[in-house]
């Protein structure tokens, strides 16, 4: 069983949104043994959509569309699908009452186009919309499904989580799809490559070996289509084994978790906090460590020292030595640790100081010269970088790199 | 005229990346009046690529191929590209010698593999990457054009940029496609379009309007195509006039940019400074501004107050406010706004405290009521709002209401 996924919205075409939906729908299709064959991203347009359909359909067995169902007029999604599959209206009195309680709760007036939501094509099954106006729908078409839903991220997430996946795992049964994610830092990809190129070469046609680069990380996927009654979980895993072994300290994880949540999982373990002084990443390293539910638990908070008045005033840095040595430097990126460590009272913390970009560099200091300190009660290590890459690469790589020092000091 | 992407990668389908690739690419062709028609992204199959770019050649005149390039044996691009093109192989000496530069200037040895990045299709352009080992191709299929380049989004950029546009350009001149964005925040779609209903009625048939909402703001966008010898960008932009000056103080921006991005402008323009203290937003707002290349012009710094005691420690908050109204409270708020003000020495400060979720609500306080403080030296507002959606968005939302509640005391 094929699915596909149709994202509408010419601000998808123009880049002034990313498909975020797409990904996500992804992950929990792909939980459920399901295997998105393509993603489609068209415009507003009845014809593309028409046209878009049509190919699916002749392809595979469940569509999913999102985007195109707002109360504006630049939305015609409903419309269009009524008209495709040649259906009638109906008002569906469910969603007439939810919406009514809706725009009483906020005090806002009900006008003809909100009510229009309630408006549904006779032929679906109605996903109500916990957080929003316009509900999904469900189409039965022979054998096959094709579900529409918003386009608004979290109003998406749970029509299709807790409406359309308990019905869609009913509807089809799959056989079993199991992905594992080795996950490495500082290793170039055809270096790994070189150094698991054994393993690699033995692995069975039905399990499928991915690099995925990114930011001075590697994931390394094994993906395994389950052979009749064959364990295809604990073969996977025992290759996983393999490579973890091979590539040694440099692995960081064995499922598929991000720098911050690695850390978050550490420091809750041994049940000891963090605090951070961030300069040039700016706040990206406490945001995605707070992006994480429960990071109170390890996360302290932090200073973030931009300008060397803070650096000096909150986290005691000697100001001569941004004079001698400069901001960007070890002296004053060890003295961030150990000031905010002391300050914020935690047992660890981290600190980084450089050049992002794109200017702000030297002969001496281009862009993308990073200093990171880490520091506990007992010791303290800080080391220079230096990284390539655009702004948001520099901060990324730094955010990784900071982090994974932090991992070999627990 | 008309383009269409293809991103290849099994990891954009099961969802472990998100493709910001296309989103980039839309825009920077929206910008040479290039539409995007379609995005499609497929696995890393071979037949998969036959038969996307077999459909893309017969309706567009571009295709813009990203991912599969790289080293390791799960990339298939190239070898793809050149059995459907029928093309033989040569070595491009310059790529090679490029090569070799790279892997010395970082002390690496380089590996056969590394040095198939050198072969390519005989047919093709190379469209050499300064960051990275994989070229970039382009072919001239007749008079359709096909460019392949790698998916390491900094990677690509760069390549796109400044070796594919500017060809690009030469080959295809287009008509003027104009678009105008106005960005309005805390107004629902639904209130806007009924307030703006009769511009909306009046527009000729070329000038569309879209209405993009995204955490308590949307933007509405304009697009006009060129009649002949019509002045579009004028026409377009007394529409937006119009609108604009319609709904009013909610206007945010008569451009398309972020929140950070226009207070920014404000403080800079006004050579003011700004401080954060962020609570349940844990350094995104921070991480927003200092996105913004230049940001230290008025970006001073943050602290990050996670936990009470820093709250108390670094703003000097009252610790016997944690027990009578809570951390999350309008008395609290207001005190670390003050505190970071006053610490920090800035013009302007930003507080923000508040239950992020899904844990840590109660009755009386449910997850999204966040609370946010601005302050100048003359002036303080505290409001409290309840935000729904999830993490990110209790996150998103209250980073846009606190930006917009600085950009109002502005």
């Amino acid at each position: 069983m094929q699915a596909e996924i149709i994202t509408i919205g010419d601000e998808l075409l123009i880049g002034q949104v990313v498909d975020t939906n797409s990904a996500w729908l992804g992950q929990m299709l792909n939980k459920h043994n399901i295997r998105i064959r393509r993603i489609n991203s068209i415009s507003d347009n009845k014809e593309e959509i028409f046209s878009q359909l049509t190919d699916c359909l002749q392809r595979s067995e469940l569509i999913i569309i999102t985007g195109g169902l707002g109360p504006t007029r630049d939305d015609i999604t409903k419309n269009t699908l009524v008209e495709y599959f040649k259906m009638g209206w109906r008002v569906d009195e469910k969603v007439m009452e939810q919406l009514q309680a809706f725009y009483k709760s906020r005090g806002r007036t009900m006008f003809e186009v909100n009510k229009m939501q309630a408006h549904l094509p006779d032929g679906c099954i109605t996903l109500i919309n916990e957080w929003g106006t316009a509900p999904g729908m469900w189409f039965n078409i022979g054998e096959k499904v094709v579900i529409s839903m918003p386009g608004v991220p979290y109003e998406m997430k749970n029509i299709f989580e807790f409406k359309a996946l308990p019905l869609l795992v009913k509807t089809f049964s799959q056989p079993r799809l199991y992905h594992k994610t080795i996950v490495t830092i500082n290793v170039p990809e055809s270096l790994l490559a070189k150094n698991i190129e054994d393993i690699e070469d033995s692995l069975p046609v039905y399990i499928k070996l991915a690099y995925l680069p990114n930011w001075n990380m590697v994931r390394l996927r094994l993906t395994g289509t389950q052979q009749g009654d064959s364990d295809i979980i604990s073969e996977v895993n025992a290759i996983a084994d393999r490579i973890a072994e091979r590539v040694g300290e440099d692995v960081v994880a064995k499922e598929d978790l991000n720098m911050a949540e690695i850390v978050f999982k550490a420091l809750k373990g041994k049940n000891k906090t963090l605090g951070l002084a961030e300069s040039c990443t700016g706040g990206y390293i406490s945001h995605q460590i707070t992006l994480i539910p429960g990071a109170s638990k390890v996360f302290v908070g932090s200073v973030i020292s931009y300008s060397n008045s803070v650096k000096h005033h909150q986290l005691g840095v000697d100001t001569t030595l941004f004079e001698t040595v400069g901001a960007v430097s070890e002296q004053v990126v060890e003295q961030m640790a150990l000031g905010v460590r002391q300050r914020l009272q935690t047992d660890y913390a981290i600190a980084v100081s450089g050049i992002a970009g794109p200017e702000g560099g030297s002969e001496e200091k281009p862009v993308g010269t990073v200093v990171i300190g880490v520091c506990s009660a007992t010791e303290t290590v800080v080391k220079t970088y230096h990284f390539i890459g655009d702004r948001m690469n520099v901060i990324g790589r730094s955010s990784n790199m900071a982090l994974d020092m932090l991992r070999r000091m627990i």
